[in-house]
């Protein structure tokens, strides 16, 4: 007898198609309300602004709940494709009005499409710690901008994750994700507490470097590419936690020509990561 | 007979005090203009905000033009001897409301400071390129907080300017300042038509290296340490005009590990800066 195929993956039935052109449309209203992080963490949804950014999902297979496009270019070839493609696997599109959208994404002349998707979360066990990988992790990152600024970097250098600690904005706001340009379907990301996160990195093998201003090596000096490496990068004005330092192998600095400790988290992310994988990365 | 003193630079008479209760005061009006670019060119002022910028920009020798501090936190004893360091430059110092703090910052609960100051620009003659010096060439950059985050961490790096070509945005709106950390005092700018600056650069000797998603040069190949570097940088959206990629001596890319070309423009600034400056940086 012949192997079975293996199961199919859960899926859902098609999606409707409705046409929305009041803004005090409840599910209008529903997509308004993830703004708020209250509304996000209740759903596990989060909006995703333009037609490149809904496709960069699906691509990732990441499961899209609501498609809203705009009526006015329901004609434009790749919008329809892509509304087909919404329908095919489950999500519901709404054909909206150009006043719908602009309340949807809260700006003038919005994009011509926007997504909810389900968000993803990793398990600190899902960040691969393996090989040559780096990952990252972030204390207490206040700013939303930096947060997705941070993604996108990671992203770029091919960062295996990153990890949030302690208190942080929400990786699925809609200032974040704008910031990520896409990079929020690419790179993993956990969350973790303190004590949480101190227990994790208890047991994983490999170099963990913290950035940090009385730190007393030079960023250039570890070797990055003997062993995974745990970047961590501090709140943008405390900087590292006394008990995350304490974990760190090794504390770090990135010399700097004028006044101490002043690059910003996203460009100081950016300077460690390319160092961290100057080795691996090549043209 | 002993030589004469040198020549005094010219001083201004001391400023004035003036308490003001009312949003719709001139005083007030003329400052919330500032928030738009015509006034702030029509003027040559800009604003500033919080104490530690203020006496970043005393500290730096700009002219201060007016002081505003909040009329309740007048007993703070560092905010009273800025006040008293201001007049005595020549400012006229705001006792202000808490509500007229808030119109002029546009924030609610604003910080005790904010400084209106006269913009310094320098002339493309003024960037230094002499020695091991790197300046960075920002060609029509858009984005304010980018523009100050590159202002920032040319800072941090030791830089020794920043030359805006093209049609860009100004460098002394309040979004970039308030990027720049304070950096807006520390690092001349200079801005410049893109005609002006290939004539500059026709001049000049040094390595001039443009950041391209064409480079077929590895960013860390180029013999940065030998003469002055001008570091050329792209548009957000549309990279390097093709007129200033001709113009490079080479053309670099940072290799990234996922799609190209997606770091954010201060990361990748900030990414060449370091590297530009490897052979001179060291803590």
């Amino acid at each position: 007898m012949p192997d079975r195929p293996p199961p199919k993956p859960p899926t859902r039935a098609p999606g409707r198609v409705k046409e929305v052109t009041s803004a005090s449309n409840p599910l209008v209203k529903d997509i308004r309300a993830l703004a708020q992080k209250k509304h996000r963490e209740e759903t596990g949804l989060f909006l995703v602004e333009g037609l490149k950014l809904v496709i960069d999902g699906l691509d990732a297979g990441w499961e899209l709940s609501t498609l809203v496009i705009a009526k006015a270019a329901s004609d434009n070839p790749l919008l329809a494709k892509t509304a087909a493609r919404a329908v095919a696997s489950g999500a519901d599109v709404i054909e909206a009005s150009a006043k719908v959208l602009e309340a949807i994404t809260r700006r003038d002349n919005p994009q011509s499409a926007a997504g909810v998707f389900r968000r993803r979360l990793a398990s600190l066990g899902e960040i691969d710690l393996s090989g040559k990988a780096v990952a990252v992790v972030l204390d207490r990152v206040r700013d939303p901008g930096n947060l997705g600024t941070v993604l996108r970097t990671a992203d770029a250098a091919g960062a295996s994750g990153v990890v949030l600690v302690g208190d942080t904005v929400d990786p699925f706001s809609l200032e974040t994700v704008r910031a990520t340009m896409g990079s929020i379907f690419a790179v993993p990301i956990a969350r973790a507490k303190e004590a949480e996160f101190l227990t994790w990195r208890s047991r994983i093998k490999g170099l963990v470097v913290g950035t940090h201003m009385r730190g007393e090596t030079d960023y250039r000096a570890p070797d990055y590419g003997a062993q995974p490496v745990l970047l961590m990068m501090g709140n943008e004005q405390a900087g590292l936690s006394d008990a995350l330092a304490e974990t760190c192998d090794v504390l770090v600095r990135i010399p700097q020509a004028g006044r101490a400790d002043s690059l910003n988290l996203a460009v100081a992310t950016g300077v460690m990561l390319f160092e961290a994988r100057r080795g691996v990365l090549a043209l």
